[in-house]
């Protein structure tokens, strides 16, 4: 399947003169849903792991799918203040200004071995605040999956020393 | 599987007197999770549906699984401003103030035969205001599944008419 053919390009969003990869597009057709979590699980198949981290909102969508698929756990990554028990967490920078993101403090025992999946690599900023987080907790990030890579914003670089995979890539 | 004494109940969140509950302790429980996603498949076993619609962002931990397994889509509702494509909107009442939930406009069509699927029926608001989008855009609300119903709250009322149904009771 061609994936690709599936997302949507929209125009100045979240700004002018950013091209967004709309993947609602991609979750409302049955086939290309399928065939995008499937992809995710085959990236997956020959990784030792127990657990797997997504970010709010849109790591929700391919992590608990795949999380299920693999009998493995999810536990997910939250803006601040919207996760309910105790939480650890990372501030990271943004083009302008800054974010935080959080994890329960219970959610990963040490020596735990994670997977990270969210719809998008961009600049990596949240993926390498998640890895911090879990490497913190004592846990070892094994695997990273995206659905998109856009490359050229170099998140890669970012995340050096961790295997990192795309399903596509811009 | 007794899916209760998976929850966790999280005293005083979001605010003083409020006894949350907490489901990040069934989605990182491998067994916890595929039997809280079966036991919505169980639901709608004999419905007959398009397209699982589910809120941001505990809207997508299940509903997007269901759709997978169901090979149906999954259509996001989200707040203001984070769909890149145009959008429907409806407000509606908090206990103070409102909220704005919105829908990319071609992600119904007329007569689709629509799943709403959250994590908690609570007071029904959000609810209420995702079935008003659906049929606005000429779909069919055929169910509304819930994992947790927080029975006090009288959310049912507020979707009278509607076919409602949850895995737990509180």
């Amino acid at each position: 399947m061609d994936l690709k053919s599936l997302i949507r390009d929209v125009y100045d969003f979240p700004k002018e003169g950013i091209v967004f990869k709309d993947i609602t597009t991609v979750l409302q057709d049955p086939a290309g849903l399928r065939f995008a979590v499937d992809e995710f699980e085959k990236a997956l198949k020959d990784v030792d792991f127990d657990l797997v981290v997504g970010p709010e909102s849109r790591g929700f969508i391919f992590g608990v799918p795949l999380a299920y698929n693999m009998n493995k756990g999810f536990i997910p990554v939250r803006k601040e203040g919207k996760l309910p028990y105790k939480t650890k967490s990372k501030e990271y920078d943004l083009e302008y200004g800054s974010a935080v993101v959080e994890i329960h403090m219970d959610a990963i025992k040490p020596g735990d071995r994670v997977v990270v999946v969210d719809d998008l690599l961009a600049t990596g900023g949240t993926s390498k605040a998640m890895v911090e987080l879990i490497e913190e907790m004592g846990g070892i990030v094994v695997k990273m999956v995206y659905l998109i890579e856009l490359s050229f914003l170099k998140g890669r670089e970012v995340l050096q020393g961790q295997d990192v995979e795309a399903i596509i890539k811009y």
